[in-house]
């Protein structure tokens, strides 16, 4: 990779703070540190206490670390699921959550929204014992506005809410009475190396989970809940993890929660109106999400359209290095990310220099 | 963690090379780097020739990356097996990997061993679908001679026989023909940081894994043995790995690799020889495993009963941290982790320490 400033959604541009955390690492002996030390369970411990006064997670809220993402997604689904699951499906990320539904022979249900749009206020009615939801699609940059992920909770309220916040957090604001479970992995807002997903549940999914496997449901081995969740009380892990990853998270959620979420959030939506101003305004590029309410301020997409390549080149010469387009629109769409390493003034200098492009 | 030596068997000491490795990571921002990039599938490739190098590994195996050993353990039993496994079982590991099966809903079977002992050449029948072998059982110190190992294909050729090698690989040496599939996490041996597992299959196993699911059993979601084969075939993985994780390994086998397994091997053998030696003629510790055959030369037990917390501190006031004994043993003995970083140096030295405390 060039040197320059990375806006390419994921894996991102590393936080600021990391390099200096890493070295720090390695003088301390933490990557060959035992899983099964004192040591490992501060390290723990830590990590769950920034987290939890960065999101503002209220008690009852448990936090256990799997591999990525796309195994919290498995693990959901096999711990969570004893026959259905409802998906709200509006792009790539939010349809391959459903496929591993079906895939782990659940009766999968989807509503769905066409590209680049998000979905109505859900007026049907759901068996579903799962409503899972793609807070934000990073394929598209849409993402589901806080009222329609609250709506879930009264109108169902034998379901569980799981939130998919991979390409958001830190920068929503959960109403965690709303939701039973939200996950995320840590190469996208939080700015650090990929190979850890942090998985947040109530105590809600850890009863349906034992409540399944008393059935003599299988829900897994190692990484079910109930072992998590039985291990994360002694601020262990079941199998040795990614232990250099987790002090790094613990280090940099500290960091942000220094700086403050506020903090954090004003100089997203900062960050987010800038580009979005200039996108609406320039010659030939625009938001591709059309409905404002709907975009998100931490994945912005923008409708290059033919002229996507030049506008690379443009970018790249000035060390400013965009993400392309998911799937079938990487020729005719840029996606630029808006996590909390990127500074304002980063920002400001891509809005510049996008429009001066003509 | 405290400067000096670690002997502990894993998570264990780094490998001397991985700290500038670590340097020229972050340098060439490897942490940010996109697993769907031309530079991330040559870092997948070069890590595949690097270890078909060391291992010598034939055409027709592949190596796929999971999240760790233990993930591998659900991944074999999950695609490898639609009803019966048969496990051997003498100690803590290779139990789990038997428990892991049964949490699956497998039929599994066991031939169990005493702690410390290994198992009498298998003269019995077994309708097992799977052979589940532990190399090196890193809890009692006791190793699977290669005869115990290569006995099963000629036996049974219908089952597939795998081989759990996490605490032993690099050193031995397997007869590639007489097994399916052998697996490593990259903590041990290669003295990497935790968060990586190496899965290593032959076209049976993907067949046998395509044939469970032509059938509808379930395998699983994303890490099935198809999903990370088609990805494989790209030098891709199915989900975000632990780029930076694979890129070390990469790194380090190469390293490795140069200095030949052969090397590698008789400096092993000479490390564990003189520790052997030493425990057999001190006068109150002795080897815990009493077969000279069965001993592990990676994974080196001392019987140090009640001079054990003796032992421990003369050594760590020398800077040398052994292992401690595993579950009910940890009291009564010591575990010394005998790696490719560890140089003859320094065991000499540990040797000369140990043979001084009377």
């Amino acid at each position: 990779m060039k040197p320059g400033i990375n806006f390419t959604p994921g894996p991102s541009q590393l936080y600021f703070t990391v390099d200096d955390h890493v070295r720090k690492a390695f003088k301390e002996g933490i990557p060959s540190l035992s899983h099964r030390s004192k040591q490992f369970e501060s390290i723990y411990q830590s990590t769950k206490e920034g987290l939890t006064e960065l999101l503002n997670i209220p008690s009852g809220f448990h936090i256990v670390f799997c591999a990525s993402a796309t195994e919290i997604w498995e693990r959901i689904i096999q711990n969570l699921v004893e026959k259905e699951s409802h998906h709200f499906v509006n792009g790539a990320f939010s349809k391959r959550f459903y496929e591993i539904a079906l895939q782990l022979g659940k009766h999968a249900i989807k509503t769905e929204a066409n590209t680049g749009k998000s979905f109505e206020p859900f007026t049907g009615h759901t068996t579903g014992e799962l409503i899972a939801l793609t807070h934000n699609e990073t394929s598209t940059g849409v993402s589901l506005t806080m009222p329609f992920i609250n709506q879930f909770k009264e109108q169902f309220p034998k379901a569980l809410v799981a939130v998919d916040a991979v390409s958001s957090l830190p920068y929503p604001e959960f109403d965690f009475s709303k939701i039973d479970s939200v996950f995320f992995s840590v190469q996208k807002g939080f700015g650090l190396p990929a190979g850890l997903g942090v998985w947040i549940v109530n105590e809600k999914c850890i009863g349906r989970a034992e409540s399944l496997l008393s059935k003599g449901t299988s829900i897994g081995s190692y990484h079910t809940l109930p072992s998590l969740i039985e291990f994360e009380k002694k601020n262990q892990t079941p199998e040795t993890p990614n232990v250099l990853g987790i002090y790094l998270l613990s280090k940099v959620v500290h960091d942000m929660a220094r700086k403050g979420a506020l903090a954090i959030r004003k100089e997203t939506e900062y960050k987010a109106a800038i580009l979005y101003h200039a996108l609406q305004q320039h010659t030939f590029l625009k938001p591709f999400v059309a409905a404002e309410q709907d975009r998100s301020k931490t994945v912005i997409v923008a409708e290059s359209g033919e002229h996507t390549q030049q506008v690379t080149d443009v970018l790249q010469t000035k060390g400013l290095f965009p993400g392309e387009g998911y799937g079938t629109l990487k020729k005719s769409q840029l996606r630029f990310a808006n996590f909390p390493t990127h500074s304002k003034e980063q920002y400001e200098y891509l809005v510049d220099v996008l429009s001066d492009i003509r």
